[in-house]
């Protein structure tokens, strides 16, 4: 699933073996644990060759998962603009995310994270240090309350993307784009900026 | 995953060969389309023992998923009451079906409906013949909305049930059941019977 391109140079291999000693170390150590240093030796290279590869250790935490997107693009596009209408652009940005070229990635990555522990594991630190740790300082949510809030709303749109791009259940497999944004961007609109009574202590 | 207890009479490999043909025959053929005597016929038994062992064809399709529960018990108890509060009673329900003992076979379905295209297909049919077909006229909703509508709801209940037992997400895992009531209720409260400004043509 890792794409090259002209502008990634080196061994195919080599890649792979860094992706490999990636995919390990993270699982095992968590995102922050796992060290560029421990992961190079892991792989058998100099860890100057793992930055040349695939720059940052979140570029390279991204790769490793297959990711179809980084989730910064996302947060950085859906928080652009009037806050009031947040909810509807981040379930249209969501939805085309799924709808364009890269959607099959997304739906392996999904598959891939149902299906076994270990990835389960590497999609917590995805959500913990790509989304949350990426999206509430852009947001200005409370931070007693951000991380809720956040996922209150993932697990909506990750439900949304299982039920209408994996299992395909009509009429939700076939809804037009704009009728799931009006449907569901006010829910996501609450999730993140309304009062949710009941929901936190006072 | 198939239970059996002191009232489920005969042969377990006859059970197990009845739960095999039923699989092929509704991923095959749709609820509607598998006979109760094709799948006897498969099985190389007499259509009256698939009766005797497993009552409806209804009953079989869910024993054939290895489904934790009858969704029409959860679809009773969530529509006696108050029709406002039917929100609030849907998200109790939806959790304390999968914090209760039937929880790990849930996972365990979502796994395997994730995992293949034949159980997502199979997992439609379920939705359609055993969620659909049999809440809507309790609901008492438009025919014409009924199935987005639920859709919609299931959709963030089935994502809520993935982020918090399946990929474990904090601090939804670990959410308080009143907690996400409190936030949730109202979502599927909104899906079920209340204005959708946008989403349904005028």
């Amino acid at each position: 699933m890792v794409r090259r391109t002209g502008r990634r140079p080196g061994n195919p291999d080599t890649r792979e073996a860094i992706l490999s000693a990636a995919r390990t170390a993270f699982a095992e150590k968590g995102f922050d644990g796992a060290s560029i240093r421990a992961i190079a030796t892991g792989a058998g290279v100099d860890p100057a060759l793992v930055h040349h590869y695939f720059g940052t250790k979140d570029k390279l935490f991204l790769a490793s998962m297959n990711s179809p997107i980084d989730p910064i693009d996302l947060i950085t596009e859906v928080t652009a603009g009037d806050r009031d209408e947040i909810g509807v652009r981040f379930v249209r940005a969501f939805l085309n995310m799924w709808d364009g070229p890269r959607g099959a990635a997304a739906v392996a990555l999904l598959r891939s994270v149902v299906g076994t522990e270990w990835t389960a594991k590497l999609f917590r630190e995805f959500i913990l240090t790509q989304i949350l740790r990426r999206a509430v300082p852009k947001l200005g949510l409370d931070a007693a309350e951000a991380h809720l809030r956040i996922t209150l709303a993932a697990s909506h749109l990750v439900g949304l993307a299982l039920a209408r791009y994996v299992i395909k259940v009509e009429p939700l497999a076939s809804a037009p784009t704009d009728t799931l944004v009006a449907a569901i961007g006010p829910t996501v609109q609450r999730y993140l900026t309304e009062e949710l009574p009941g929901v936190f202590p006072a």
